[in-house]
């Protein structure tokens, strides 16, 4: 716990001086002042991360985190549970939608094992951080040990930390893991305090018996496991996942070295809430891209204060919103830095 | 008139039948049944409007069209009018907005001169379809005769057949035209019936003074041409501007080709608008990219009954929200044509 709590200390807010320098400049640039909205936003907001004025986005990489779920043994999810590991190998094989969006987006996808019930063997593209074979069913006992939730955390922090070292200039999260939106919304109705049914949605689809269902089991969950709120690796251990944790981790780290972090949608949301929660400032680091139609989504972003890029129905998971964001951030970016100044186009600027 | 009027004609119907089948396409991929939301969308309207069932999007083109109005007499607009050539040069450079989001998303941009009051010099990348010097002042006459209007649609119909025969995939549209939006809220306002407060705006950033002055102009316009609502052609000639004409008419001809064609913000929209008020069938072939700051924006866009993909508070023109809307569309179309099918991956499918 120390050098968690060491590396929580070392994350200092962002440099908000470079917001009004960063404003003054697009302002300069051939465009009424503000006339590109969240484009600027988004360009400001990644010099006040990485604290560089000039920045360029070359290294864009997401790390898509694997975990099985006992709880999934109580019927919550319309897929078997094999569909994690099986959808793993899509994922090293290039098949599945994030593989496609990142290509189109010229990002790098890496697959990490957290807790896949399955013994992966070496392959290129798959990170090994295995904690377990998958979490406890929750609906009985809590999902992780403490220490485990703990190693699961460091696991994501390292890969920031070896992301920093090879110069990645921004980050996305992603996850795989069947049943994965149930302690998602349990983690959401613990820690926004909000009631299970009005964060619980229907995950992949499921009918209406198996939702009731899936609230039920949430419910159950929470009240046999009694997660403290004001301890948030205690919620993250009980009702998490180890994909959740290593999500955190990754957050938590990229904070730390600042780097921009895109999450993806219900479920990353879920590992930045408890991030946020163990160190307010990490918001500060943060991207949302879409707005999931996950029925939590929302309370969980507007417990961070983040606002979404997009809001296209997406439910996918697996990084691929945050792919979308990630070229859209990089696009502000360059807004900023290849446009030309009034003045070096010889452009009238507006009058009184 | 025989020829516009052959060519309207001329228009067909999307091919719906494509759209279940494509949607079952879809549903085969490693993904839950409708998971990428408005991906999925885009990819299947993609598939209706060219006919084509395994697309490839490679030549894309926006078509960024220029005019002067006289109406800038009036004081309306925050910028001098020269701004309107300025920023062709600008665009022939690459300094501005729409050429680095154009860059980054694989877009040609081609700038077309329909009335711009300065006499261009050849240049790479520059159409010239120069119809006149620029508009009248519509405060106290029609902006253009109704010939000029019938020429500066016919311009960008041309260009729509040329580029299908170059083979180009998709077409977005832009504009620049210093005091552009206040044709384009004239247009609004009698297309749509709605009063032109509710559909005027700030356009670059004016001030209330000014603000509520142009509103007054614009009542003046359109009480003193009387423009004829049920003669889209009358209402362009009359309130509009050579750039919008050259926009409806790139629709008109994108449509009549089976192009997609990506509708930027308000002033492209408003061409839209006069392009689906002479044939309805136009809108299946439009893609509506933002949802400007602009006021009358969503007005035109309920009318034409599309739905825009971002809401990113833009509202610089140009082509820009196009562009990035292109990009958003390619992705749709690769997740179509790139990703695994469940068989294919031997990934397990949903139960019950």
């Amino acid at each position: 716990m120390n050098t968690l709590q060491d590396m929580l200390n070392s994350i200092r807010p962002v440099n908000q001086e470079l917001q009004d320098k960063t404003q003054k400049r697009l302002d300069n640039l051939t465009k009424p002042p503000g006339s590109l909205g969240r484009l600027e936003e988004l360009a400001r907001r990644y010099v006040t991360i990485t604290g560089n004025e000039y920045p360029k986005i070359k290294k864009k990489v997401i790390y898509t985190f694997a975990g099985d779920h006992g709880v999934t043994q109580e019927g919550v999810s319309a897929y078997p549970k094999e569909v994690t590991y099986q959808m793993v190998y899509n994922f090293l094989r290039g098949g599945a939608g994030i593989n496609v969006l990142a290509n189109h987006a010229g990002v790098e996808v890496r697959v990490v094992d957290m807790g896949v019930d399955y013994m992966f063997e070496d392959a290129a593209g798959l990170i090994k951080k295995k904690i377990s074979m998958g979490t406890q069913n929750m609906a009985s006992r809590p999902a992780m040990r403490r220490e485990e939730c703990i190693r699961a955390l460091t696991a994501g922090i390292e890969l920031a930390y070896e992301a920093h070292k090879e110069g990645v200039d921004i980050l996305g999260t992603g996850e795989m893991g069947i049943g994965n939106t149930t302690p998602s919304s349990a983690i959401t109705a613990v820690l926004t305090g909000k009631p299970v049914e009005l964060v619980t949605g229907r995950g992949t689809g499921i009918n209406d018996e198996s939702y009731r269902h899936k609230i039920k089991i949430i419910e159950q969950s929470i009240a046999i496991n009694r997660p403290d709120r004001s301890d948030p690796l205690d919620v993250l251990a009980k009702v998490g996942g180890f994909e959740i944790a290593g999500i955190a981790g990754l957050i938590m780290g990229a904070a730390a070295c600042r780097i921009p972090v895109v999450i993806d949608g219900f479920i990353s949301s879920a590992g930045a809430l408890v991030a946020v929660s163990l160190k307010r400032e990490i918001s500060q680091y943060l991207f949302a891209s879409h707005l999931s139609v996950e029925k939590g989504h929302q309370a969980i972003l507007e417990m961070i204060g983040i606002h979404p890029l997009f809001d296209l129905n997406l439910r996918l998971g697996e990084g691929t919103g945050a792919c979308l964001a990630i070229n859209l951030i990089e696009a502000g970016v360059k807004i900023l830095t290849e446009m030309a100044t009034f003045e070096g186009a010889g452009v009238s600027e507006a009058g009184n």
